[in-house]
């Protein structure tokens, strides 16, 4: 019977041990190339994780911020929440003659959105509330979920949540493994992504933060319904992300992502916070496999923040240099 | 061998079994005195979490949301958040000399609240305004931190968060040990609550929900701060509250727990989504161990609510009846 005995514990010993080693050799960032990028990630996970290390963090305190366009997915030739709009302009204008002779919309219906949105910030704004408003949330949501079933990005032909970063979906999901939770924290509409980014990012409705509109509760035939109203609520932009974070969080981040100016402050207020802190941003430099652009563009610009992540050591991802792929539907 | 093995087995199914046992047992809800109230809950519970069962719901759609005044701590003789706010108009009356001359504030350093509140929402705001702006977000923290480990309810003479319901703690963990999320939405604000929420519930930063005033980030000497603002954000009370969850959770909520009218458009939109829901209203019976109040108390006001609890058959706890006790204080 010790014979026995002894072989089990061998044999369950192999076991565990293949099982260790295997943990050990499973990279869990494998779509990024070996560097410095990859490397910062790595190490400030293992010293907030570690067991009684001096920069160990309690898990609930865990909190990694993320923006959503140009972070997580792409933001070219146009925000995918513009492309969003103006589909829906096509779509309602049947209901609306009178848009065919009124700018902005009537330039979106023929296809010009450069001459639509040559209106400036007032122009921007009537095609939003005139597409995001006036509808329940639940409505909101399915038109949303029944436009991301049938538009395809205008270059590689695919649905917009193909357009993802796989090396940061394994970073979220390597985030969440060692314990943190994942947000959004993003300009785009906090409707607008909360009905796929579960599925998409596995982050959940109550972790995504973002812009809004006000809405009204009502009683209609008896049944409540949250009106969305043609009214800006919050813009989670620039200074507005740390304004949004302490509203919803209520905890300071340990760990924050972006890629333009419109998450500098974020990051400032992530990263002075005390004890170990983790800053990254990602530089659009792929200009064959995504798009390459920063300090002149109009989209996701990127330059001060560019400046100030040099100055104080933030990581920057070159995306050309770092990222072995782009797409999950490179890897098919 | 065959002996020894089924020895083994034989200790381990007693074991499994005494375990299994005492988990049928042990009363989750000890404070609650056996009854519709009760028998209610349980019910609700083990409907919605039994896998396979009809009425299943998913953990991630497990949220239950408490107003905090009135339904997890007291509310008498004042709300608690105004007794703060009095007790920062005398602590900082020596840096505002005018105060001595200008209602609201004169009464208030006379200890004449009903006075000082005569002056209506003009002069609640300019209490609150004055109490609760003007420092930075962590600032506010620890003063309300302090003002916790000193100041006394006048009944009690106890830390006023001693004031809590033994019963609610007790149906929070109840909840949470069955996969529910639990979250505040309270017409108290979001910062006033935060400091102490965790301890003190067990409910983080990130699952507070309150009415709240303005911030803005700055940076002071290079080092980022929140500074809260004199104006109002938004109030979270009445319509405001499915408004605010919808916000902050983006889910709809499957239990609802108030005490006010302030809660009954929290619990409408709670209750008429699909599936199984629960409300409940807690309904201040106790002069003796608490206070007795409904239809026509100005705090906590329970008129409309408790008509329409009564038509469509929520749960209505008489504390009177329902509690075995009202205070953890009192089980010492």
């Amino acid at each position: 019977m010790n014979i026995t005995v002894q072989k089990v514990l061998a044999i369950y010993s192999a076991l565990v041990f293949a099982g260790f080693a295997s943990a050990q050799t499973t990279d869990p960032l494998p779509s990024w190339n070996d560097g410095d990028a990859k490397q910062s990630i790595v190490q400030f996970v293992a010293k907030v994780s570690k067991p009684g290390g001096t920069d160990h963090v309690a898990p609930a305190e865990r909190i990694a911020v993320f923006d959503n366009d140009g972070t997580l997915w792409s933001e070219q030739p146009i925000y995918f929440q513009l492309a969003f709009a103006r589909d829906r302009v096509k779509a309602l204008a049947p209901m609306h003659p009178e848009w065919k002779d009124t700018e902005p919309f009537k330039a979106v219906l023929e296809d010009d959105l450069k001459k639509a949105l040559a209106g400036g910030e007032h122009a921007l704004l009537e095609l939003m509330m005139a597409t995001h408003a006036g509808n329940t949330t639940e409505e909101f949501s399915h038109i949303v979920a029944d436009w991301l079933a049938t538009a395809r990005h205008p270059k590689t032909n695919r649905p917009y949540t193909d357009m993802v970063y796989q090396p940061m979906l394994e970073l979220l999901a390597y985030l969440r493994a060692n314990g943190f939770k994942t947000y959004i924290v993003s300009g785009g509409g906090i409707e607008f992504m909360r009905p796929w980014a579960e599925a998409v990012y596995g982050i959940p409705p109550e972790q995504v933060i973002g812009s809004s509109i006000k809405t009204r509760f009502e009683l209609r035939d008896g049944k409540p319904v949250l009106v969305r109203l043609p009214e800006i609520n919050f813009i989670d932009d620039k200074a507005g992300k740390p304004v949004a974070i302490n509203q919803h969080i209520g905890r300071r981040p340990i760990a924050a992502f972006g890629n333009s100016d419109g998450d500098l402050e974020m990051l400032q207020w992530t990263i002075t916070g005390s004890g170990a802190r983790f800053g990254l941003l990602v530089h659009h430099t792929d200009a064959k496999r995504e798009w390459a652009y920063d300090r002149a563009s109009s989209i996701g610009r990127l330059d001060k923040a560019l400046d100030e992540a040099r100055a104080r050591g933030w990581t920057v991802v070159d995306m050309k240099r770092d990222w072995k792929v782009i797409y999950p539907f490179e890897k098919r």
